[in-house]
């Protein structure tokens, strides 16, 4: 039985997210943002702190994008491009792109415009950062011109790590992120799957 | 063919390292950092004006971390490791952790206390991000209590993407980063490997 601790719409939903689009069976751990502070206990099972944190028998991870692509190749190849696939290399691409791309940079507007106290706000870099976001999300539209997915012209684990980054500037008010009409409509696919709702019906139940 | 876009000691030096690694033939294309600025016409090539840009024939990766595994995967199966071996989550998992976790905080260090115009500097980002850096690389030095790698007991792409947060942490002059006996024995390793000072060599003679 896989394991994971999650706290709501972080970027553990990645996680969440794809166990339910391989319909695997799991047990989710629902945690208070953020864990290290509001949970201290939770150190003693992920030292870093961070979520998620997947835990499949020895296997221990804790970077969102690594558990799509794992929970694909392991459990749900139908979500996965395999490395003889014309599209391999865009679907690694995609995986990477969704975290260390699209979804740092807006880590960076939390934490100066929410979650530092006022006398640690940094407005030049959150907006410095809130701009990369935008830059680097034309990217995406550039992708989305040639199919409706981000690699291999189906759904796949990439899609997650991406589709997540547009969920993540939702909440961060980022709206022109939606101005581009060929992210706005992936967007509107992506939240329309029944596995997204599962997993945000998921999160609403536990605790 | 393999053509390789590269900065001098830029992320893409994983590209490079693990194309060495593979001993794959690539035309390098080396850039003055960073290229958007200083190249602009590479914006013909790569739109987001980052580097790496790795072409293969109709495969073209912007992502350093995800063009090692694709190497790995595609040509170089010694260097990667399978979904059927027991470490394959903690394959995936440090590859994705050398880059969305150790070296994007690292490039906030560098844009606000180097590239940024001094009136746009903010020593406050560059140090809570240094901090950042130094506290999540303690995970590194916890893989490492168990082996020499930091996936399946053997050198693998992983490590080319971990290691190169620790040449950054180098170039940004962290010393902190090499405070754990443990870490700076391996960053050790990395630099003896044959791989490795091929990679040094091939940007210096390029251009």
């Amino acid at each position: 039985m896989i394991t994971l601790y999650h706290c709501a719409n972080a970027r553990s939903f990645r996680a969440l997210w794809m166990l339910e689009e391989a319909g695997l069976d799991y047990e989710l751990k629902l945690l208070p943002f953020p864990p290290r502070v509001r949970q201290p206990e939770y150190l003693e099972e992920n030292p870093l702190g961070t979520i998620p944190l997947l835990i499949d028998g020895e296997t221990r991870m804790t970077e969102s994008s690594a558990i799509c692509e794992y929970i694909a190749a392991k459990y749900a190849p139908e979500l996965g491009v395999r490395p003889d696939e014309s599209s391999f290399g865009a679907y690694l691409n995609a995986l990477h792109f969704g975290e260390a791309t699209l979804t740092f940079p807006q880590t960076l507007v939390l934490r100066y415009t929410m979650l530092e106290p006022e006398e640690r706000r940094l407005p030049q870099a959150a907006e410095d950062y809130r701009k990369w976001f935008l830059g680097r999300l034309k990217g995406l539209g550039r992708i989305l011109e040639n199919s409706d997915y981000v690699a291999a012209d189906r759904f796949t684990a990439a899609d997650v790590s991406v589709a997540y980054a547009i969920l993540l500037a939702g909440s961060l008010r980022i709206e022109e992120a939606l101005n581009d009409p060929k992210i706005a409509a992936y967007w509107e696919r992506m939240k329309a799957r029944d596995g997204f709702k599962r997993a945000k019906q998921a999160q609403k139940l536990d605790g």
